[in-house]
């Protein structure tokens, strides 16, 4: 392998209602409406056996809107500047893009999703079961994303203003 | 954008005790005292920034000895097959690689962590920060990986056995 670049294929595709980043929520979990569908591609489709039986998932996906990235910014809501890895912002050195979703049904090739903060048309790269023994640490400490923060996130109903 | 393909660069390398699967632990949270360090290249180095406020971060990574995948699979310690994208195996489509980590400290570009189930010489596209309220979900269903097959992964001392 080049260890220069690594090269992936999407395999399928995230439809929400959300057309922009100012139109979707800033984390799903704070957005138990907000729905969508992952349409994976049907060359794929048998690599979802048996995922109805997780009531979540992660998604890994392609921020496909960002053209660039800073190492250093302000998140939505801050007054200081953070560097992007402690950050979950999407205009990241790769912008590979993590949610964790509420699988709702499985037909087929499609999954319906809520808990979603994820822009139409997104390419989805990766499905992974959560796991709450593998993924969850009790008593994590959230740096600068504390609570003061996160309390101003929800009081936005969980949804970003316009730039 | 050409949507058949994403590119991505590696932004630094995992280096563990690890030299291949079977040394490495399932899981790194049954795995406390495996240690490791980051390498973030240092021109990414700035977006550490206020990383050293979290206690565990998510490091998501190119599973670099994958040369090849199942859609349909049998795991570890299981005698049933289920579908890739229900299982945390590497031999996925896009071989992409997600592990929750304990940020023991930081220095200038290396970072510390414990909990690691990662192979030496990992090479690492992003570094997300863990933040419970966002990452975690009460009460979550985890399907065929329920409590009977996590307490043989337990049992196991949550390493692999020689394939």
């Amino acid at each position: 392998m080049d260890m220069d670049e690594v090269i992936y294929r999407p395999i399928g595709i995230i439809h929400t209602g959300f057309r922009d980043k100012a139109e979707a929520p800033i984390q799903g979990v704070f957005a138990k409406a907000a729905k969508g569908e992952v349409v994976v591609f049907p060359e794929y489709a048998d690599g979802l056996k048996d995922i109805e039986g997780f009531s979540h998932v992660i998604l890994i996906y392609h921020f496909h809107l960002a053209d660039s990235y800073s190492l250093v910014s302000m998140p939505f809501l801050e007054d200081k500047q953070h560097g992007i890895f402690s950050m979950r912002h999407y205009k990241r050195p790769n912008p590979i893009g993590l949610s964790v979703v509420r699988l709702e049904s499985v037909r087929g090739n499609k999954l319906e999703i809520s808990e979603v903060d994820i822009i139409d048309g997104t390419p989805l790269l990766d499905i992974k079961p959560f796991v709450s023994q593998f993924d969850h640490r009790d008593n994590a400490k959230s740096g600068w994303l504390s609570n003061p923060h996160l309390d101003m996130v929800r009081g936005e109903s969980g949804r970003h203003r316009p730039e």
